[in-house]
């Protein structure tokens, strides 16, 4: 199945596209047609014009060639008009309509016609049963939310299996600061499901990083060697702890599964896994952001002791290493600061001060040290080491990640200079400390496969 | 030990107030002087004044009654300081510094003679070893951190162990819309500790909640039976999960203790326990603005299955319980949008519309039903049912949480709307869960003790 003209087309139709503001067909239109290539509506019954673009009867119609059809349709039309693409050599096509897989023994046949009908021509099919997608680069909003064309474009990927949880992803990020390269809401799945949309983003040139929202596939096995493959960093929000089941069945046609089997799968390949979106959001910004990390040993310097405390804790629960500082990092810690409040690991300071950056700077050049995890509340006098941590990065190739409070009117241009330097920034410690879990976890991916098997044999 | 000339008090002194800036007597100075009353600079060797106020040599110079001095001078004078501050009769005394319990066998010995000074006075003495508090209704900002004067007045107080986190949580309050009672951070707690203020502040009129930032305390018992007493909901942060217990002690000297035993008391009496500092924030808002619940027993209503199914799993992780819908729930949620995507408990309209309120409502008038946590994300043709919920808190006096996801620059004002009802909202959907899981712990709090103890006996 090749995804590439549905999701980077060149010409669009919107089938379905209507006049009446609030309708489905209304808004998938109003957001598309922020795209730059051409976009036809398509409706028998829409004469002249929707959104100034002068409308179809059919797909057939359309003298062009369209890469991508958006399907605004109800349920028991969507084989015939499908068919109606393919004709017309579609080769992506989005069913946003529900009452398929999700809807009892009637929608699962429908599904299946509908599979068939793609399968036969070829057609790449997002859904049914989905809000589509959002490429900021490409200005492509194939969603019918509104509000989705403010959404900004970054390097993490999102691959959701709802396309409620989808939204809410791509909009709390842009909520913080971040852009996404492409969010996706895939729905029940026909014939585009995780490890095929996996696989593409693991190749596209946009996206650093890729996150899952999971609620239950039959191929749980085929996931997780799919994001083991990737060279692209994956983490994942598996949905269904507690037993959700007949509700989310109900949802995307997928029974949850064994939470605890995904987890644990997940984990043995080193994809980070999560318990919320906003941990996931984390996670992606980390593994997009910043190198990396060879091994799961963190140094953590930290201005104030409370918030270093717990990071620290929260870390030591998610079986990060906090190796002791060689005696080289010790003496030049204790050199810049002499009787400093904490010198092992953690390294405490007390307080912000100028030399802070130095201290950073000695840990991260620790070679017993894989990740560094800092801690600085604002102070106005002070402000952030910045200039000091200046390709800190590219010299170590490690992960710095920065975590901060302080007023909000000040913290976003102090901390786009320390993005800037790739180190990534959170405004809590436990997203910083969940964070850098991500990368320690991801850690794994990199490490000696043999080690790694040998481990799991002897346990 | 009366606490009342510490945190309301109309005169105070900055011992060691300094015309430097970044040297925390300038820093203290600078914040303290936004306050209404009067603000007495004192320092032997400032001359003049600083920041425009005249300078004192000693505060027993100052012709007015003291209610608070802060100490922004060095460990080892403290305890001469503080007597001068006994002879001044000056009810209440924030020490800055560190070097005491927290800092080995001479450190603890100064702390010892230092609470003595302040027994024998009656001193009220915050510290050692904190940065202060906060208390925006007043204009009273007694710490050196810089932009503590943009937070703002609201319901819930923070008593934190570690200044650091007090100010994490009040900066990460503002960041989010929220205002703060008081801000306290309580350091080594020479003779003011986590009972003094919880039952300071529970009768406090302007605390509608106190949320707990605690890294350990000798006197674990008396803080879970003090909260229990409390008329005020609590809610508590208990930091230490993992052995993080050699770097606790040095920060404020005390151990962190049985981390598991703390949440189990503290669970047993209807505190709320939360493992961030966001759900600290988080669940001291929900209690705060929202009505205690009779009950745990949630019902929830989803525009979005996704969100919806989060939600209802991150809730029943929490030991929430979902009851059945009464037959009449069930017929009026069927009359109002007849063959709804899912219409059990959590209740799923598929996407907003114009009657979501109405299936809030019937839901929200349950019988079966205590707490009501509605996820709808954003759409603009629709907005939120903001109208159609006047009143619905004080009808049925039961909590409904809100959570929702959308474009940041509409949100803000649609959600003030609801925050106006007593409608608590949340940007996530394992926030807002999250939120009502503490109001779920909280109706505990509320519970016939006598069944309380039965269950624990049957266990």
């Amino acid at each position: 199945m090749n995804l590439r003209r549905l999701f980077r087309p060149e010409c669009i139709a919107v089938i379905g596209a209507s006049r009446t503001e609030g309708k489905l067909g209304y808004e998938a239109m109003a957001n598309a047609v922020a795209f730059d290539g051409p976009v036809y509506p398509v409706n028998p019954s829409a004469e002249g014009s929707v959104l100034g673009e002068p409308s179809e009867a059919s797909v057939t119609d359309i003298d062009e060639r369209v890469d991508l059809a958006l399907l605004a349709v109800p349920a028991p039309v969507v084989p015939e008009v499908l068919a109606e693409c393919g004709e017309a050599n579609v080769g992506g096509a989005i069913i946003y309509s529900g009452g398929f897989a999700e809807a009892g023994e009637d929608g699962k046949a429908l599904q299946t016609e509908v599979t068939e009908v793609a399968d036969k021509y070829g057609i790449a099919l997002l859904g049914p049963n989905t809000s589509g997608f959002v490429a900021p680069a490409q200005n492509l909003f194939t969603s019918f939310a509104g509000g989705v064309e403010s959404i900004e474009p970054g390097g993490v990927t999102i691959l959701a299996q709802s396309g409620g949880v989808a939204h809410q992803l791509a909009f709390s990020a842009h909520r913080e600061g971040r852009g996404i390269s492409t969010m996706v809401g895939l729905g029940n799945r026909a014939n585009v499901g995780f490890e095929e949309t996996v696989r593409y983003f693991d190749d596209d040139p946009q996206t650093d990083a890729i996150v899952l929202h999971v609620e239950g596939t039959d191929t749980g096995r085929a996931l997780v060697e799919t994001c083991c493959d990737a060279d692209t960093p994956v983490a994942a929000y598996k949905v269904g702890k507690a037993d959700v089941g007949d509700f989310a069945e109900s949802h995307t046609g997928a029974l949850t599964g064994d939470h605890d089997l995904y987890t644990a799968g997940f984990a043995q390949y080193g994809v980070s896994t999560v318990d919320s979106t906003t941990e996931l959001l984390d996670a992606g910004v980390a593994l997009a952001d910043a190198p990396s990390p060879d091994g799961p040993n963190v140094g953590v310097v930290t201005a104030q002791a409370g918030p270093g405390i717990a990071i620290t804790d929260r870390l030591k629960a998610a079986d990060a290493e906090f190796p002791t500082l060689t005696d080289e990092t010790q003496e030049a810690v204790e050199e810049i600061l002499p009787g400093m409040t904490y010198s092992a690991n953690p390294v405490d300071t007390g307080r912000p001060m100028p030399e802070f950056g130095d201290v950073v700077a000695a840990v991260a050049r620790d070679e017993n040290v894989d990740v560094v995890m800092v801690y600085e509340l604002y102070e106005r006098a002070l402000g952030y080491p910045t200039e000091g941590l200046e390709g800190l990065v590219d010299e170590v190739d490690k992960p710095i990640v920065f975590a901060t409070g302080g007023p909000d009117a000040v913290l976003a241009d102090e901390l786009a200079g320390l993005e800037s330097l790739d180190i990534p920034t959170f405004r809590t410690p436990e997203r910083g400390a969940d964070a850098v879990a991500a990368l320690v976890q991801d850690a794994l991916r990199n490490a000696d496969p043999d080690a790694a098997e040998a481990e799991e044999v002897s346990r």
